[in-house]
């Protein structure tokens, strides 16, 4: 994932082909899942008041989640985009344009809205900005006050290199639930060995969620127990986009409802399965009609 | 299909679900389909300067379409879209508002372009819109001047059962090819039956390119001879939006290339096949590509 701005923005899509406008933001996402599944939802993030703002707050209302942000006034940066490149191989490259995104803040995290969520799940991906940072830190606070979980995903190993010492000093003092890939959480550690990473991350957290591709995922408890659960089936992998979103979504749904780690990495496998037979990073069908249907 | 005004759009965007966002446009997806074969096309038709208006604009000109006409100035009516609902058998309810397309006049007709042009291949959906019924008659007129060919889709049965006696006139004194499905040709001629529909149209154009779903099409030639080709084999019908634009393509291709009436319509089935097995109505490959593999 790369940060690109306002000029780079239009240049990179005046040389794409046609595209395809679908919405999307990691925490959205995962939000978009957890309601598929038929979890309860509510999401804080900054659209302008413009036509893809519109279609955002749209699809994530749509979707069954609880979307309440204003859009930012006249005269804001244009909502974020992130032209996405698929190729055939599912692999994707992402240029991301933060636009009005990057000017939330604080004041934006509804107190009561924290206080009430089981858990309140936060992106890495803004860390770059201050205000964003701000408004993380304020909901993880509110959070922990409140007695309840915090949730933090590594987002993107770029993410992890450029903050790695603040990123690692969340994970030691606020996380109680960490979502990484194999990539992020060996760089987070310093290492390459993923082994030694998931060793390192248990006496971090609670529950380090630790998704490796079409190996499956492990998940590291406090007093180090992994439980490890296979990738689900997929028929054709077209667009990985949103993997790691929809595994968090089907993670924290079951965990919610006081699954047993197991079936939670399940529902978070069956989730990114489903994410990634398609171009687009949200759930295509009923992620809870997929469970019904075993 | 049915037109919805400004505050229709809005009250039945609210009540859908979560969608995603692709160009389209009758005549608009069928010069995607010609450029996708690898011929050259250029559009005319009217977007507002607004963030819609870019995406159309972008996809047709990435897609290889040639689009000069200048976006409405601010102050227009928004961007035309079309909120499609695709049941689980494939078939759809289109729900057009037409925005600033329909503020098109004649003015916006390119007469070197349309000059330059082997063929003008017009829409029957403007008809209702004063200034587009001028435009599209204008260039019709240029077309004929100029020794060119005229080509015209019926649409959509409602457009003829709207004007119809305009539509015959139209089809008896100016075009050249007319395009229709079953339905819209019988409404046409006021009958039940395709096969009195075919005979009555024959003695009117040069060639009437008649689809028929599943069934295949019929070419009919101005002396009356029929060449029916089968439809293409599709694994799963997803979306048959687009399905008539796209033979359209396909059809028209061959035939500004001097090939067969049978292998311009085996070319109008294959596009068709291509665009009704996924979500949207623009090829999602390279139709050159399917041709050449045969």
């Amino acid at each position: 994932m790369s940060l690109i701005d306002d000029a780079v923005v239009h240049d990179l899509y005046s040389a794409m082909g046609p595209g395809v406008e679908i919405s999307g933001g990691s925490a959205a996402n995962t939000a978009a899942g957890i309601a598929s599944f038929g979890g309860r939802a509510a999401f804080i993030g900054k659209v302008a008041a413009d036509q893809l703002g519109e279609v955002f707050a749209h699809d994530l209302r749509a979707a069954g989640v609880s979307y309440d942000v204003a859009p930012a006034p006249d005269g804001s940066p244009a909502t974020a985009r992130c032209l996405v490149l698929v190729t055939d191989d599912a692999q994707r490259t992402l240029n991301t344009y933060l636009g009005v995104s990057a000017d939330i803040g604080p004041e934006d995290v509804d107190e009561h809205l924290v206080r009430s969520a089981a858990v309140v799940y936060c992106e890495g991906y803004l860390w770059d900005q201050p205000g964003a940072k701000a408004a993380i830190t304020r909901a993880m606070q509110i959070a922990a006050d409140a007695g309840r979980q915090v949730a933090f995903t590594l987002s993107d190993p770029f993410c992890v290199e450029r903050h790695r010492e603040e990123f690692l000093h969340l994970v030691e003092h606020s996380v109680d639930i960490l979502f990484a890939n194999e990539i992020e959480i060996c760089a987070l550690y310093g290492t390459d060995n993923f082994d030694e990473a998931a060793a390192a991350v248990a006496g971090h957290v609670s529950l380090a969620c630790l998704t490796r591709s079409e190996q499956g995922s492990v998940v590291v408890s406090g007093d180090g127990t992994r439980v490890a659960v296979p990738a689900a089936a997929v028929d054709q992998v077209v667009d990985t986009t949103g993997a790691g979103d929809l595994f968090a979504a089907g993670y924290l749904f079951g965990h919610t409802r006081g699954l047993p780690v197991a079936e939670c990495a399940t529902l978070g496998s069956l989730a990114a399965a489903e994410v990634i037979s398609h171009v687009g990073a949200r759930p295509a069908v009923a992620l809870a009609d997929l469970v019904a249907a075993g």
